[in-house]
């Protein structure tokens, strides 16, 4: 089935393998007129890319994109827009002790039951690799959102137990600190944290926030094209994602409704806002005008270097190391690739929302 | 756009709202052959009435569901399945009052915003009587499912700070108390929650929990149409809904990899199956066998009896209080829309999978 | 699978077999605001009925439709519109003789083999009753278009070997006589050779062609969901349908080059416009501005009162002779069939088309 | 919109224009297992390179495909499998006369007024080369139904008047002229006509025809997703395609029903066959397991070395002289595009025949 394709009006199908010859994707319904080059796009994937701190794995990628097609003369024709990124060091031997065995916590076991067989190299389709196209495109569907005024951020609010403190927020530290973390003193407590699970081979989980700002009220579809339902169908659908929570999310169960309800109340402008926001900026399944704000749990990264139990291929019970060059927490990559899904998805639902009016459509056509 | 239609080879389409003449869904793609009566799909839609106990809203409906279509002789033929649910008591005099306003925690203003206008009785399609349709679905795709051997149960796990005992666990209890929960215990303790919540005139939020047992390994496929992130889209398109986990969820961010890995075994019957399930059954986004769990929290319902601030419709600050029949608690009703949301998913994404092998597919002609 | 469901943004989902309760659609992505009542779909439904001239079955169906929902105060609200039509003459009885045979030219085998067993009353899914749910929802399509100054209407081009004379060609007139040919005198001279026909128990085939004028340039996507490619897709579903061509259809195989060509001249008012057309009013899949034009051939009606040899379930080789109320030729009920899936089908992409231009988008959400 | 999208099991999304950096194509929902190398794709390519005949265009690409991802160890793994063609011989140069000015017959006015401007060179996207992608993934489809005993077969029908005689009808011969016929005869009397058109600059028009073998009753889906209606679909989306039949086609509307009718008879092996097949393999939109036929109508190659009248992006009536590489008639190039889309969408709709039946889908698990 087409399970690598996303989007309605705007969609990404990727492709690609950790040791391939490649990754890529193509992003089709980019509306004409878009200005973009491959430095828009290289400047997502270098935050994705891995060896820029102690905390990534060591496997040295230049990943540099190259735009294929559906660009002219530096704007989008509207056609297809090709990007494909070639895979340098494959190191390709490392894999070979595990092909006959299924690595606990991976996709190994559930590939071979579904397909047969499996590409046993690095992960194959299942690698974090895979996120390269899901980047790319997001920095399409980022640049499509900035034109029209709506930003796109996400960062690491926690890594294991160790969380940001909402008092010292600073967007800009992120990018100071290889944790992706928006609080100095919050990464540096992580950084301790993460180095004593190294040193016993372990690894940690953590949560990436994600938030959009300046998106209209009006966007999302109801009943199943809801902007948060497709927003958690997106953050779900990457690696090692096993939460998503909007607003208060998981709290708001434990809260009661004069708490949880945001009061309307009329802007410094005049115009309709509301108080607080523990809706994430979504009611009804519909942007409110208000940030939108969603949080993804990660689990911890499955190759550990302690001893485990597994099953080989013949389900004979062995124990396997797990070799190759891994990170200790998948957050600070994973944070890039949550914002490009979350800018992808967010922009392809603006573009839907460009049909719910008659007058605004008459408007259109007229105009 | 098409928000109302769900699946890919099996697809709901829903329509109706709260106090129009009738709510219902058409179901395409379900396999011909398959036993199939009002009677299935009454029993789901009973598990969703209004009026079965104290904590839910006084609203008297039948809901009593009609097969249209798609059914001969007792069983499916292949063609669409077209259900329909008449609205009964529908008082549209109640909401009156609040045609003018936006409800703090209602869709009111963003259906306002996208729509320019909105069908204000009962929330409209934003109603929870939406969710008639998914339910009528679900029954449908659980059907199917059980004809394979798969089964599919949702159940209250929290009310506010109430949760289940595991140790207590009782599936066939939640059938016994108003709340659905699998615990008597801790069903006594919310309903004295609930009570007390009622008295000040608030609404409680909470979690539901649903399991899927014996789906095959090999449901599901990778990137994006993953079987937890198709679940998670199901999920967190329920009203209400706000956050979504699967296996270990959030627990997991706080957890190392060498705790949250399941180990794999070999099996009494010499399968290969896990020593545990953080995984919650879905590995790289496919089933690996063991059971599915997913929990989903939902906020507190918005309508409470307190005075709220609010704005109206020309951007003036208000106070109001809702009026009209609601839940405290959106939980116990709800659970059957999870369960049903989640076999529709299911039984979707297993009938997608028999396509995943060329040798099995050439079996399948041969045979 | 879901063959039920039409449309990208724009969607119709039909159900109903011929003997069922009744047939339906679900139109979903409709914008809000459209004026809509039962009127301006009845108005479409009738032109369809049977039994409106001796050439059509006598089949009496009031086919009434009831809006279930989807439309507040007069006014499309962007939600889903449910539309029904009970049956109220199905005369099953009429079809117990042939339920364990396969007539000839007809879907019998087909569906067998597909489903395993059929609904055998009248054809079930496959019988022209079918196309209700198209018709209720194209005259949605046609509503939507009319508001946009986009019109569409289709007509009989030829009954057998009876074709219209351009030079007599007369719109209002597909009215007046029971074939709908816009050419009084075809349309005497096509009853004639019906009524032959009729004597010796045998049906004609013929030609419908559609036209959509004031659809601007613009519509359509490269590569596959091109103009002419989704109005061929929707006019090949239509049952009885063999074939469709655009402008200059087959005849475009045996022109040269620089005949077929239309050349591009400066229109009265300025605008580019087009010297002739036979390109039918799509270049590269997109529309250009002028008059889009589809011929569609139609088979003959399979359901013949003489003698045919046939084979039954069991594979013994029988003679049948068809009863039941049938039409000598399809094309006159069939016509506002086609008109209803081409307005359907150019209003769901001239929505589509809305997003082809970021500055144009620009435009939108700045205004 | 995502118009380069095509299929919902398998699907493939195309990508690239005349004159960039290259051409590809994603194919996912390939199952897995599948023996595939570039030498497979290679030879669907060479079908429709350029420079094979004096009839078809002087440009010179080698076209040579490279297999990116999704195939490991000489088998398909399941996973998307993206291909692509490196354009080399591009002459950007050539265009630039042209690219203020609308070609007739072309899509350059359509593609400016869509999407504001245009990669005017060489047709950017809407040239014939965007057939790479297909043809590319038109051979995987052809492969795998291969796997199952399916055979799909294009070939030239007609080029102007010149017909072949099916008393003459030899399959490979379609190998053995320039023309793709499988008439020698015919071919010689068209090579003829085809080159007293080029002597005066002028082009031809014709017809091919795709015939599938093997392909088992009950696929296709009713009632948006028939076979026919998908086929036509396909067909219609391929540039300078203006007609579509199947089976008697356009002649069907001439026909009486007693004639038009195949009767259904016991075959030599007792099974249920048709005694002619007007039908072209399709029942009620689902095959009947006669070899399906389809026969398709292209226009004459727009560019002519004729003196045209047209006009330019400011509105001015101007001349112009079409240079360039060009087929004086596509068909023989486009035969095998056609046998591509063909296979693909055949493909497709085999996949989802499989889960019509719930006894079988039952079988399947339980094996």
């Amino acid at each position: 089935m087409a399970g690598s394709v996303w989007g309605t009006l705007l969609t990404m199908t990727t492709w690609g393998e950790s040791h391939g010859k490649g990754l890529g994707v193509v992003v089709d319904g980019c509306p004409a007129g878009l200005p973009l080059c491959e430095a828009d796009i290289q400047k997502y994937l270098q935050r994705r890319k891995p060896g820029q701190s102690r905390f990534t794995t060591k496997r040295q990628e230049e990943d540099a994109v190259e735009i294929l097609s559906g660009v002219f003369e530096g704007r989008t024709t509207g056609t297809p827009i090709s990007l494909m990124v070639r895979n340098t060091d494959q190191r390709s031997h490392d894999y070979d002790a595990i092909k006959d065995l299924y690595r606990p916590g991976h996709a190994d076991y559930t590939f071979d039951k579904k397909y047969g067989f499996r590409d046993y190299r690095g992960g194959g389709r299942s690698s974090g690799r895979e996120t390269i196209g899901r980047v790319a495109a997001g920095a399409i569907g980022a640049k499509l959102l900035e034109s029209l005024g709506v930003y796109v951020a996400a960062y690491t609010r926690s890594v294991g137990e160790v969380e940001i403190d909402d008092a010292r927020f600073d967007l800009e530290e992120r990018m100071n600190n290889g944790l992706c973390m928006p609080d100095a003193q919050a990464a540096l407590r992580a950084q301790e944290y993460l180095e004593s699970l190294m040193e016993r081979g372990d690894s940690a989980g953590g949560v990436a926030e994600c938030m959009i700002w300046g998106l209209p009220a009006g966007v999302g579809e109801p009943v199943f094209e809801k902007l948060d339902a497709r927003l958690a169908h997106a953050a779900m659908s990457i690696g090692a994602v096993k939460g998503v929570e909007i607003g208060s999310g998981f709290r708001a169960s434990r809260m009661v409704g004069s708490e949880n309800n945001d009061p309307f109340i009329r802007g410094a402008d005049g115009a309709v806002t509301k108080a607080s926001n523990h809706a994430g900026g979504i009611l009804g399944g519909i942007s409110d005008g208000s940030p939108v704000v969603m949080r993804v749990s990660f689990k911890p990264t499955p190759s550990v270097s302690l001893t485990q139990k597994t099953v080989n291929c013949c389900g004979e019970e062995v124990e396997t190391v797990v070799k190759g060059r891994h990170d200790p927490i998948v957050v600070p990559r994973a944070v890039v690739v949550l914002e490009a899904m979350a800018a992808f998805t967010a922009a392809d639902l603006l573009l839907v929302s460009m049909t719910s009016r008659i007058d605004r459509i008459q408007d259109f056509f007229a105009g």
